[in-house]
């Protein structure tokens, strides 16, 4: 079959790879209908060194089930499925905290003999803890609504409830890509009243006042701080969603939030330690969020999907053949894409 | 009036100064029945720099309400009152979210015009907000137990709380100092069912063990992470109560914590960043806690005081009078005591 491995920055490929088979009991073999490309498979695409037996990349799909082993119950052949970006157990002690990106029986797709989203075809480990049936044809329009549960929609929501979010607060959300405006969505579900959405790229956050956002702030550093403080009554907001990964956009959470306030992160941090001193100390300041347990939240959200509440496919402004998928590393790398899906 | 001055570190002196007056009208005086040493006032005795106008010292104390400004209505003279560790307006909009230690018009003691607790008298600011009234009298035994509600039992509470401890959760407490066994008895109020505390003095954890602790831990490093680990079916506890504020601690705290736990600190911390990367991220650990809002527990906490049902004031085990509070202070930097009385 085909699927995208990466050699080393910036050198995406399509190529020939083995065949998936059913290797344990408890996989399936899922044909790949939808997949896309993910803000953090562009950390790889900037910086990896050449590998000589290239990873397969992707973590997103949605697929239909084609074969699966003995012991599998909840999912059969013929049934449209979407995964979640780690497989788990759905069984063990963590994922019985809905903490599935711990599971003991977990991992990675692409590593490991198990396949990458961004191909034909993959292995699912665990399948009956892994995968989720959708209720929709695989020519749905909802697909990309659908897809999105794979990680940037549970990732966002991640984000807004281990900070707490609730009704009549106040949110930052930094950030305007895609898991950013996920966190808009998903604060918007949890009922913050005030949603102040900081980002510089007009088209993403226009995207993100029609999901939600009641502020957007574009300016960056001392000047954003002071917008959201002047928002805010100089206090800052009760909750911030860091939904960029870099010690900037850590510190600048730090600024904004306020006295007794939580900062969740949900970008994956380039940064070893946090500024949390005794300034933070002295101001109550929570650090919360981590890598999204994905699949503890995708039936939680699928039904605002279903019955059109929330269109988190959205995020999703291109789409490309498999075959062409080294140009949506490109167009996501130059941000002439926001998030683009990948067709096998 | 007599009062306590720490001129640099190691040198304590009781000296006269000012009396203490009414200033504004929301201010009252209190005559100071017992006062006490805190681990906090050993970081500035063991490195303050020589000071020409040195800070009176002290921020715990039980009192006598002598004289109240015309604003005053909640306390008046003749009460026995308690005041947390900064005073506060207890109507803000900080306050009224519990977190007094941001107060917009609060404040410490010993410093900007307003005495110390380790002393025979102090002007209080913001009366009606600072102090809570003691339903015993003033030869009461139960004075030690009440006094720690101006700090180390409502920190203890803090970090409990802001951990988030419930019932039936592991939880380990670091540092065997009065905080740290306040936070044992904090965890068994809040429910925990397996409280570790490590620490390395024997007679504190004796005293920790009758307080609630399950287990202690006197290992260090990497064997106390084991031994903890041990305990915990390899998982680590729900909930890590830091109350020593050192690096080491804290590194100890995410050695110790589980994936998707939370650590509390309410040690000042003497370090300016946190070691929370990218592994404490796929590990969804929390890192919260902060400077405790004492205001905020004392009438909460005081009845299980009342009733016997806690007996925190046994941290104390040591007393001396005023004019020997450098003795105090010598013991507890030698740790010869744990936590000492001071009368005037």
């Amino acid at each position: 079959m085909r699927a995208t491995l990466l050699y080393q920055a910036g050198d995406v490929r399509v190529e020939d790879v083995a065949d998936p088979k059913i290797q344990q009991p408890t996989d399936a073999l899922v044909r790949i209908v939808v997949g896309c490309v993910c803000g953090s498979d562009l950390w790889p695409y900037k910086s990896a060194p050449y590998a000589e037996h290239p990873r397969q990349m992707g973590h997103e799909f949605i697929g239909v089930v084609e074969e699966t082993g003995p012991e599998v119950r909840n999912v059969k052949p013929g049934d449209l499925v979407v995964a979640p970006f780690t497989y788990a157990d759905n069984t063990c002690e963590y994922c019985r905290r809905g903490l599935h990106t711990s599971c003991v029986h977990g991992g990675q797709w692409g590593v490991n003999g198990v396949d990458g989203g961004q191909g034909e075809a993959t292995r699912v480990p665990y399948a009956d803890g892994t995968l989720v049936k959708l209720p929709v044809a695989e020519d749905s329009d909802l697909l990309p609504d659908l897809l999105t549960l794979s990680d940037v929609m549970c990732t966002g929501y991640h984000a807004a409830l281990t900070a707490g979010v609730k009704p009549a607060e106040s949110v930052t959300v930094i950030g305007d890509g895609a898991v950013g405006l996920c966190a808009v969505i998903a604060s918007k579900l949890l009922g913050a009243e005030r949603i102040v959405l900081m980002g510089r790229h007009t088209a993403r956050t226009d995207l993100g006042r029609e999901f939600g956002a009641t502020d957007v702030v574009a300016g960056r550093g001392q000047d954003g701080v002071e917008a959201v403080k002047e928002l805010t009554g100089g206090f800052g907001t009760d909750r911030v969603l860091e939904c960029v990964g870099l010690k900037d956009a850590l510190v600048q959470s730090i600024a904004v939030v306020t006295h007794g306030g939580t900062i969740s992160r949900v970008g994956a941090p380039q940064y070893p330690e946090v500024p949390f001193g005794f300034m933070e100390f002295l101001r109550n300041l929570t650090l919360t969020g981590g890598v999204a347990p994905a699949r503890a939240y995708i039936e939680k959200l699928m039904p605002y999907i279903l019955t059109g509440e929330i269109h988190p496919g959205r995020v999703f402004d291109r789409t490309v053949p498999l075959a062409e998928v080294a140009e949506a590393y490109r167009l996501m790398n130059d941000r002439e894409a926001l998030k683009v899906i990948v067709r096998p």
